[in-house]
This record gives structure tokens, C-alpha cells and sequence, in this order.
């Protein structure tokens, strides 16, 4: 089995705290699978502009969705070039100075041209869309109708240059030491009690989607 | 007492979903005090870059600061105008379509250009950062060097220009009904049991840092 490296380019060459770069792929896949949320960014007329979205990984591409009335992603559906960051933190690092404090994190940067995705393969990104979120949910709601398909904008964005950055672990201080507290305040994302919405009867059942995210965020990640 | 309200720009009017706009100025405070990263985006070559960063409010600047080695900061520093994101996922929204279904969430982009903070105001910034992260933690452990501080790019970019947009509540569907469950799955940043690092006594008690910020996560902050 060959070990499937990401390529270092200009843009995704770590210059400083190199030993935080990381090019396995199943990193990029682990960070992305395990998110919710990604911030793209593009420019326009010179300037960056920046929104948070939800995205799917599928397989080597990178799925996002919004309104077709969304600049921004009309802009990159333009063939903009884009850039996404996924982002875990972990942990805050209390170090016995703040230039050695940090923060434990996971973070991907894509960066490529996207494609407009239509028709059935729309739909299928849709339903992975879907399953990212709220895996299994797409067999519990009612189908998308022909208007709301094209409401939606559906683009597809390749996995093949990104620069993925992990830091793990305790503070790494140069042996100072004054006798404070040191160490690592461990974070992550976690769920309350669910809401039921206004008109559903509490005797519906908790539907598997939400059990399944809930169990997946819950599930140990890795040691910060 | 006066409202205090954003200006809308080109850049910060929302064309879709409208309602979701905020144009309270405390409410972006509160997006920005109670944040952990930012991800900062600008044009490099006509194309995007974006990096996660630990950042902090002062007042109606926002303090960004990294390696003097990283180059996203360094052209920053340089006049180039940058977009910075915070966002907090809140919730995630189970509709009884897809469509309907969404994300909770609290999010602001603050566009503009950063000057660079040097001398007394540089320590300053740094000193806010830190309580930003880490309450109090300034006086808890060794004070910067000078040759740490040269290493520091410390930037403010003015809180003139900000994009904020809130959803909360349930799902807001055109009355269908299949019977599925319905309704909001909240979600938090939580803290995990603080590890010790490697070195440091087990009878050294948490620092009030920690603490406050422990506190800080575990209020309750708005109902989704």
C-alpha cells in the first residue's frame, strides 16, 4: 500500500513551526469528515470576502451549497478561485509564558476553482450534503421539490491542494519554569437536550439522523 | 442612550434572508467576546488565502497577532484589506424537508485594512489577547521578552465595517407535515478534564485563568 501524500505547493508550504504541517491524506479526510461548518473565502474586485457555509467531503472533492442568490458563491460558481478553511480547536495550551501558550488544533485549507454541479448529480451531492449533517436524514424528510433544486446552488471543489496543520500535546517551553500551572484545557463540541419544534407531538420519537450525529460527536476524536 | 448601529455597505448588505441581519453593535461584541478563533482571508495575486488566528476585541478594534514569519499577517501588515470571520454554530435545525432544514448559528465579517501596533501598544494588545483566551493568565506567568516581542506581528483593524447575521429558533417550514421529528439539536464548545503537563507537580492547584474560563464556556449564552 502506498501512502497517499498531499502535494506541497507555494500556497500550501508551511514556512515557520514546520513540524506542524502534516501531508496525509487521511488527516485532510478526518478533519473535514468530522467538522460542521467551513469558511469560504474569494475575492472580489480585489478585496476578500469571506462566509461561513456547510460543505460535505465526497470522496476527493469537496461539496458546498447555498442560495443562487448568494454572491459569494455565485462568484465562485463563476470560477472564482476559492479558498476553504475547516478548523478544530482542541485545546488551549497554558504554557508558563503566553509566547509559549497555543492552542491545540486541526485545521484544512483548500484551495482550487469549484465546479457547478446539476441534474442528478446535484441531487446526489445534495443527499451527501445532507448526511454530513445529519447522517441519514435525507430517508426521513419529505423530497426536495423542482423548485427548490433550483434555488440551490451546488458546487464541487477538488481536494487536491490543500495545507493541513496540526498541533497536539502539552506546552513545548524552553524549560522555563516558575511554578504556575501548565498544561492543556481540553475543548470540543458537544450537544444539549434536543427542542422539539412548535406543532410536533413529543410522542414522535428522536429519529436516527440526530441519534447518529449526536454518537459521532460524542465519540473521542484523538489526545490533545 | 442612542442605539448603536452598524452601517450597511455594499459589502455588509444582506440580499437574502434578510431577517437574519443584525445591525446591533452588541451583538457583534458579543459575537467577538465570546469567540475562540477568527479566520482571517485577503487577496494575495488576486487569489484568496485564509488562516484560523486567536484574536480579541478592544473596544471597536478587533487585535489579530501571529509570527512576524507568516505571510497571510505579514501582508496584512503590509495595507492589504483583509475579512475576518467568527462564528459560533448554535444548533442544528431537523425540518421535516431537507430545504427547510439548517444551522443555528452567530456570525460576523468585519472587512477593513490593519495597522500595525508596535512599543507600549503592542504589549498592550498582547496583554488583551491574552485575557481574552486565557482571563488573567498575564499575571500568572513570566512576562514577554523583548526578543519574543520582536518575533510578535501584532495588528488592530477597526470594527467600522461588520456583516453580522444570527438564525435561532426552530424550523421555520411552509406547514408541512409528515410526522417525522422535528425540531433543534443545540450545540456548545465544552471543556474536557485539564491535563497536566509533563514536569509540573500534581499539587500545583488550576489557575484562576482556567478557571474563569471554564466558567466563561459553561454559561448559558442565548436559547437556540
Amino acid at each position: 500500500m502506498t501512502t497517499d501524500l498531499l502535494p506541497v505547493t507555494d500556497r500550501t508550504q508551511v514556512h515557520r513551526l514546520r513540524d506542524r504541517q502534516v501531508r496525509d491524506r487521511a488527516m485532510l479526510n478526518e478533519i473535514l469528515d468530522t467538522g460542521l461548518v467551513a469558511h469560504v473565502a474569494l475575492c472580489l474586485g480585489g478585496e476578500p470576502v469571506l462566509i461561513p457555509v456547510a460543505y460535505a467531503r465526497d470522496g476527493d472533492r469537496l461539496l458546498l451549497h447555498g442560495s443562487t442568490g448568494a454572491g459569494l458563491l455565485r462568484a465562485a460558481a463563476g470560477g472564482a478561485p476559492i479558498a476553504v478553511a475547516v478548523t478544530h480547536i482542541d485545546g488551549l495550551v497554558f504554557a508558563q509564558s503566553m509566547f509559549h501558550s497555543s492552542m491545540n488544533y486541526r485545521s484544512a485549507v483548500i484551495f482550487g476553482t469549484a465546479q457547478v454541479l446539476d441534474g442528478a448529480d446535484r441531487l446526489a451531492a445534495l443527499h451527501a450534503l445532507s448526511d454530513h449533517l445529519m447522517p441519514g436524514r435525507w430517508d426521513e424528510v419529505r423530497q426536495p421539490t423542482a423548485r427548490e433544486l433550483t434555488a440551490t446552488l451546488v458546487l464541487a471543489l477538488p481536494l487536491d491542494e490543500a495545507s493541513v496543520k496540526v498541533r497536539t500535546g502539552g506546552p513545548s517551553e524552553d524549560g522555563e519554569e516558575i511554578g504556575a500551572w501548565a498544561g492543556v484545557l481540553p475543548l470540543r463540541l458537544q450537544t444539549g437536550e434536543p427542542i422539539l419544534a412548535v406543532g410536533i407531538s413529543a410522542d414522535v420519537e428522536l429519529p436516527d439522523s440526530l441519534l447518529t450525529l449526536r454518537r459521532r460527536l460524542s465519540t473521542k476524536r484523538q489526545p490533545t
